[in-house]
């Protein structure tokens, strides 16, 4: 089911086909989507799906020899994905890849997600690891580091936090010395690492976030690092897993602490582990900051997934189990009825179908702004590089927040059942809570859209966004019918998110403008996937049949239910409200 | 800090030393009252809070021979409680109690539960049991059955549920066939029956619901039976554990499958589990609505304890954890602050604060209401047991919602940290995630209120409701300034609960009027605990302080950002929209 629905949005929505015309997509046509579509639904039913449970309740083990091992078949699954050609896929003929555009990609990669939330995590951050090594790194450095990744020969990792910085980048300690060879010696801990640690490749490559001695404090003084678990003379690098964080969910992914060149022994100088310059020094949160927009998109996708692995779980359940008698019918020995038949789980299912396929439609539309960003050019580009901006927060937190309301959904339609682990939905709830954490909180997405998005440019992202959401209420206006409606409803919402942005951004207190940034992002969060299901319905709208039909009653939900939520956000976020900021914090 | 908000909410708001004024609470006072809330802390301290994570982690076992064995702490925690008197507390002298009153009982209880909410619920269902017991069973019943609970030496059960009845007492199925001797022999399958067998105690006293052999179909024929698991002879009786839920979270309560009368040896007729019937035939859904009715108070105390543990772990976290700079703060070279001093965790703290002890003063009113029903009389008392039926859907429901809106809140506050097993606040989310499923699922709980409460007596439990409200908007207006405020808010928004309970009630289509109880719920629920709030900042009006100052900061959050949101749901209320009823669920 969320195959048909990423034909639906890949073909009759975004037309992805018209990719092809594209000198870098020329290779493409719709055979050679479906084909990777296919490849990765087999590689999902086949050997993704069939260890989730076995994943969550046999995570990763830290040896007394500081060795992690994983499950066989996790690392089964990760071969086979890599030998499918799937990971090189996005990368240039010359990598071995087909130019796979990103949309494709993250379909793809969205099928694995569902079946496996966390053995796909190891892929996901691969991707992110070596889409930078590619435009980034060196040729020497592409030749020995990335070449190996996109064979399958290696994993990746992003190492930024540590355990006094999270959110707080500017405070990473960790630090390299400069060797007269031209290499660096790294120090430092590092912590969440996923993927830092396992048994499923021979070598793993760390990319780095950390301070060549004397550079400035603060953001500004970090640079990047490749730190390969084994060096290419075949000795093991200072990088030790100290620990293995448990975590509620996500438990199939190994998430480590890992301490840099603190393994060294002291007889020798300098110790550290061994780390390569990537590009020029104090760059380095720039480069990771591309990878992370890209993670912040895998990560919407990652809980869209979830979030439909729940409804679809929820939803045959609903078709099966039979429960009580419609609302009025008092003779109790009428047969029960299946649980759909209650307009309560109704509901909750439709809630779930209007969250995930909303989620789905934002970030796919995403990664076509991206495919628009490295395919084309001038003005054109230049939109879909605001646009893409702009949307890259809401595209990793909606999905985070409401695709786990899905689960929780999910949950509820089961009643009691759902609640034991002989069913799917609690693994969903527990391992979707993490989406809201990593690659950037909840609240610092919120930071990122308000007080950077919003405003960069003199407003030109945000101006940016609210005309291209003008063209789809042009077009559903003149469809009329319902169309019309729901985008009269999604202009008056703009309207109102339009002069609340001009409100907050015209107060010079940027303490006041900030105060509720976490709410702004929700409120615009609802209004984006209010135009997404414009979007969708507009191109549903010269389709009959039950699928259409079902996108359609969706969007009927969403425009009754959802949208109208934002009001009240938008009446206090007009208020500049300070109870925030006057509070005492021993008043707590 | 939950003792000090009991303490304000009991004494400075609902003066329960009034209560010493009845004849039935005429031994105690504010001495009395304090003297069970320092041993009840104290309890909660020493045995209940210190093995909260190793229930957790080392949940009951159902071995080979058919026993259920819990970890030696949750034994001695239970055995500790049930001999310091709290068991036998609010029954009469001659069982051994003191007619400890309801709020006192429920507040000494919440903070066991907030301490260890798996081990608490053996004790919750116990104190449901023995009040049921109380109320229906005979005398020579309550010398066997109820004397050794109170003492301490048995525990009991509920047993509703079915695996193929859940919501749908309806279709429940177990029989009860009658022998000569004037007992009967049970045989049939429980689900879901917690506490449903364990090595706590010697003997487990179970209240099923079965249906007498030619008894009415529906609920009208169900009744109500003592089962033991141990017979007065001495010998086991025809009760087998068939199986153990294993459950996300709640996982140190035992939950079984429970098998009546299929272990019995087929020479022997009737085969069956002796059972001894409780008052008359057919009047088992009453009674144990009784029980459920107070079960269901019991579960929103849970759920709000479980909120208000979340809350004091991420109170707790803020202010230890340092991360980052205030937003404006442009210096990377400043010391980081502590994370309260965002203002971002300020929201998140802020909003938990205003839902757990908006939740704890709305279970604290039904308990005093309940202490009302039970010691006053006349029109008085009339009107507190209409009170109590329209408020025990929304006291169950609310918190079950909003304190796990709390919780996850909580893990928010603490990042990477709250996601892992290290920290309390994952522990939280999963417990409290079933407070929305047992004793009455979030949707049946809606059909309650809505379908039940609010029309019954003609709608006499509405206006007395409405008119309750009413007097708490009065007197916030005689204040002036800030609670007059709030006071216009909150009559503006009962105004439209009233109009749109209005419009359902009128309408003859009890489809179109129920299709969204869910959500009429929700937005009365809010309504319900914004005036919660308004009574609470009433009480604290003449009190200065950091902690008075806190309830208004509450308040004041809870008017601005939560009231606000029910304008949206009573808007698509009132339209008695009809997509849910008209989607066909092919659609999905």
């Amino acid at each position: 089911m969320m195959r048909r629905d990423l034909e639906f949005l890949l073909y009759d929505w975004l037309d992805v086909e018209q990719l092809a015309a594209r000198p870098r997509f020329a290779e493409h046509s719709r055979d050679t989507f479906d084909a990777v579509l296919d490849l990765s639904e087999a590689l999902a039913a086949t050997y993704f799906a069939p260890h989730n449970k076995k994943g969550d309740r046999e995570p990763p083990v830290l040896h007394p020899d500081g060795t992690v091992t994983v499950i066989d078949e996790a690392k089964t699954a990760v071969k086979a994905y890599a030998s499918s050609g799937l990971i090189a896929a996005p990368f240039a003929p010359e990598l071995g890849g087909m130019h796979l555009p990103s949309c494709l990609g993250r379909s793809a990669m969205a099928l694995i997600q569902a079946a496996n939330p966390s053995t796909s995590s190891y892929l996901l951050l691969t991707a992110a690891n070596a889409a930078l090594l590619a435009e980034y790194a060196s040729a020497e450095q592409i030749e020995t580091w990335l070449a190996p990744i996109v064979e399958g020969r290696y994993l990746g990792t992003m190492c930024l936090s540590e355990p006094q910085a999270g959110s707080s980048l500017a405070d990473i300690t960790t630090r390299a010395e400069p060797c007269p060879d031209g290499t660096y010696r790294l120090i430092g801990t590092k912590m969440w690492i996923s993927a830092g640690d396992h048994d499923i490749t021979e070598n793993i490559v760390h990319l780095v976030l950390a301070r060549i001695t004397g550079a400035p404090a603060g953001t500004r003084g970090l640079s990047l690092f490749i730190v390969p678990k084994v060096l290419p003379d075949g000795t093991r690098n200072d990088v030790m897993v100290t620990g293995l964080n448990h975590k509620m969910g996500n438990r199939g992914t190994s998430n480590t602490v890992l301490n840099f060149g603190e393994g060294g022994d002291d007889q020798f100088e300098p110790r550290g582990a061994v780390g390569y310059l990537v590009g020029e020094p104090n760059q380095g949160l720039a480069q990771m900051f591309h990878m992370m927009n890209d993670a912040r998109i895998g990560v919407g996708f990652l809980a869209t997934a979830i979030g439909a692995a729940g409804y679809q779980s929820a939803l045959r359940y609903a078709r099966e189990r039979t429960q009580g008698r419609p609302i009025g019918v008092k003779d109790v020995t009428a047969a029960p009825v299946a649980l759909i038949d209650h307009a309560d789980v109704r509901r909750m299912l439709l809630a779930q179908k209007s969250y995930v396929e909303g989620a789905l439609a934002l970030c796919l539309y995403c990664a076509k702004l991206s495919d628009d960003v490295h395919s084309s050019e001038g003005e054109y580009r230049e939109h879909a590089s605001q646009l893409l901006d702009v949307l890259t927060p809401i595209a990793k937190s909606w999905p985070a927040q409401w695709c786990l309301e899905a689960n929780n959904l999910a949950i509820q339609v089961h009643g009691g059942y759902g609640y034991t682990t002989d069913f799917d939905v609690e693994q969903c709830y527990r391992d979707n809570r993490l989406n809201a954490i990593h690659e950037g909180t909840h609240g610092i997405q919120a930071q990122d859209l308000l007080g950077r998005k919003m405003v960069m440019g003199g407003g030109i992202g945000a101006r940016r966004l609210f005309d291209t959401i003008q063209q789809t209420i042009d077009s559903g206006r003149r469809h009329g019918g319902e169309l019309a409606r729901h985008a009269g409803n999604l202009d008056r919402a703009v309207a109102r998110m339009r002069s609340v942005t001009e409100v907050l951004t015209a107060t010079d207190d940027v303490t006041v403008r900030m105060a509720n940034a976490s709410l702004y992002l929700e409120a615009v969060g609802h209004v984006v996937v209010s135009w997404m299901w414009l979007e969708q319905v507009i191109a549903a709208a010269a389709v009959t049949g039950v699928f259409a039909d079902g996108k359609r009653a969706a969007a009927r939900y969403f425009f009754a239910y959802e949208l109208p939520k934002t009001a009240s956000q938008f009446d206090v976020l007009a208020t500049l409200d300070r109870t925030l900021i006057d509070l005492d914090p021993a008043q707590l």
